[in-house]
């Protein structure tokens, strides 16, 4: 899954958390998904405001990210960890990442532990310097890949290109 | 996001599809969700059939994955493109995936051009050659990671470990 740090203004302030589960779900326009466990503090921020920030980390920020995973605003002002910068709603954006977006919620769903939140995205902002002929280039980003069905949970960078999506199937098709 | 090729019964045949736009949504029980176009084969026999199967590739079978991501079930029979088994339900799954999960729907939610389907696992069967230790080991499994926002959707292997999760972020914490 990707790892991206969800951004809130929690008790009043700028509060990050990781979330692994998270999904687009709609092409246009363009919703997505994530799921927070219940008794999280983003969980009650999103459902006050109804609004949040995706914030997608390089493989450089990984021990900024885990921190965030691993440490409640509730003990600790995660407030000053990243440089924030801000668009059209209250969601606090991390300038460190490459790429972000802030969203509206539309649907929350319950489910026993988790709520799952259904949010458009009302703006993208992404670096210039992971951009190859104006659009988003995977290798640039260097996103962290996370895995969590194993023993040890763990982050991983992308490797290997194995073959372009709707193409390399084409000649089993013919 | 991973690379999941959606098994269901279409029209009276195995059917499957492949799906990026997947996500665990609860912890217990495990509910996950997955996103389809609602123009789709799959999308209609989810809905008739109310279950189906989730098959996770390892990247040597990237071509077939490619191939049903590209081919419909109206044009095309796929039911020859995997050797198949069945659990307690009808949903086909895949015998040369290491992974595989038979699941129930809960509830469907729609937007303008997808269905998003929550739906819980009720059995999850992994190949004895991916694990160590009793749990799934994600340099074993090879999945495929795929990436779309880019200008030339990709499949990728899995990279370089860059750190454990809930974990490598404790010094900051402490």
């Amino acid at each position: 899954m990707p790892s991206v740090i969800i951004g809130t203004i929690a008790d009043g302030r700028p509060n990050f958390m990781l979330c692994t589960w998270v999904s687009r779900v709609n092409r246009t326009p363009p919703i997505w998904m994530t799921s927070i466990n219940r008794k999280h503090l983003t969980m009650n921020a999103i459902r006050v405001n109804g609004n949040f920030s995706m914030n997608f980390p390089s493989t450089d920020l990984v021990k900024k990210t885990d921190y965030v995973g691993i440490t409640s605003g509730r003990d600790a002002d995660k407030s000053e960890v990243f440089n924030i910068f801000y668009g059209e709603t209250k969601a606090p954006m991390i300038e460190e990442c490459v790429l972000n977006m802030e969203l509206e919620v539309e649907e929350m769903i319950e489910r026993p532990d988790h709520f799952i939140i259904l949010a458009k995205s009302i703006n993208t902002y992404a670096s210039q310097q992971i951009l190859t002929d104006d659009k988003p280039d995977i290798k640039k980003m260097n996103q962290i890949v996370y895995t969590g069905a194993e023993g040890q949970p763990s982050y991983w960078s992308v490797g290997e290109k194995i073959g372009s999506a709707f193409s390399i199937g084409k000649k089993l098709k013919e």
